[in-house]
């Protein structure tokens, strides 16, 4: 099953290919250039080189967050827009299960961050069993401060991997660091993932795909700011 | 430091670019296509996206084997040229030590392999301790057969990557194969590795890097079996 897998969550864009498992392509930029101005170039760039014909694509997978939501929307719209076309199932994967499947290890917890804003950050945790990738905590919003010794109660060696270079220096010993070549979003990650995911439920209708994001977006925000000004001004 | 790193050690061709530590963007294909027909596209394709002009590049690195002949002599001519078009340092990465790379997690020993052919294959083992990746045991060949009991006598978890596709079932319990996504050389851990290698060493020149052959060239092998039909009919 040819997968085409998309990652917009963060500042890369990763667009990546594989079939029945093995990898064919992967390409990713992480220059915090706009993913509206990047992706779709990019796509058609992976197209060109590989010689693969958009048409004969399968199953499209793509990172649905937690992340930023100017990148998800265009990811997601991206996506659907191409499972639309060509009339093929689209799968959601989430963004820290996607970072975690960057280190296929077993014997290690795997804790990966996003910046979830204003010092808090979102965290789950995961760990590899017989090449299968677990989940040991679903994903929550934590505080900087807090993340340390959550990680630290597991008594295991922990993994931490995605945005944490702010935090670094605040992690406990035991708790290390993942290089950044591993931190990064990898579509490759999404793209096994949608697989994987999708396997058995063939005839699995996915509608109303939601992202999920780290924060609403600015103009929600203002909304709300601006009717709950009206409603003191009413009083 | 700006760098460039290519991998066409194997039928994947990979290029990357990352700047004093931090990854910028990777481009692998693994459709087993010639490198010849790929790399310089591929390389041109890096640039277009990212937008870094190619004269901008301070340093090149290359993964220069174990691997297949045609492959790393166009990797290596390619790095080579550019190297001196730009004036630049161009340093040489183990194929083997790039791939132990891909995955940075302690506690587990890292036994890239290359298929060597005729039932043989290239080992060695890495292992990272506190973010740094050390070479426990330095290339050797060694028979499919062996492999097995070699590893185990290490008493430790062992995770095997690279080209162990056939020999996945001969392996002990004990010894688990890393998932393809990150079996497959990838040219930000050359980039990366160069990198490390060449800080401290600025005023270093670099003269006459030579890669390491899987096996000789057909033509050469042709060549010693004409010499020695030569020398019997001279008797």
């Amino acid at each position: 099953m040819l997968t085409l897998g998309i990652d917009t969550a963060t500042k890369v864009c990763a667009v990546a290919l594989c079939r029945d498992g093995q990898p064919l392509a992967a390409y990713e930029i992480n220059m915090g250039m706009t993913h509206s101005e990047g992706l779709v170039p990019q796509l058609e760039q992976l197209f060109t080189r590989t010689g693969i014909n958009k048409r004969d694509i399968e199953l499209m997978s793509v990172s649905i967050g937690p992340g930023s939501f100017t990148g998800l929307r265009i990811g997601l719209a991206t996506a659907e827009a191409i499972a639309y076309s060509l009339q093929i199932p689209l799968v959601g994967v989430d963004t820290l299960k996607a970072l975690a499947y960057n280190i296929p290890v077993e014997g290690v917890l795997l804790a990966p961050i996003l910046d979830a804003q204003k010092g808090n950050y979102y965290l789950a945790l995961y760990e590899w069993k017989q090449g299968k990738l677990y989940e040991v905590e679903s994903v929550k919003v934590v505080t900087g401060g807090e993340l340390g010794n959550i990680l630290l109660a597991y008594m295991k060696p922990v993994v931490v991997l995605g945005e944490y270079a702010k935090i670094t220096d605040s992690l406990p010993a035991g708790v290390t660091c993942a290089p950044k070549t591993v931190s990064m979003p990898k579509a490759l990650s999404v793209a096994m993932l949608g697989m994987e995911e999708h396997l058995g439920k063939e005839n699995k209708k996915y509608f109303g795909l939601e992202p999920f994001y780290i924060r609403r977006s600015e103009a929600e925000e203002l909304w709300e700011q601006r009717q709950k000004n009206l409603a003191k001004s009413d009083e």
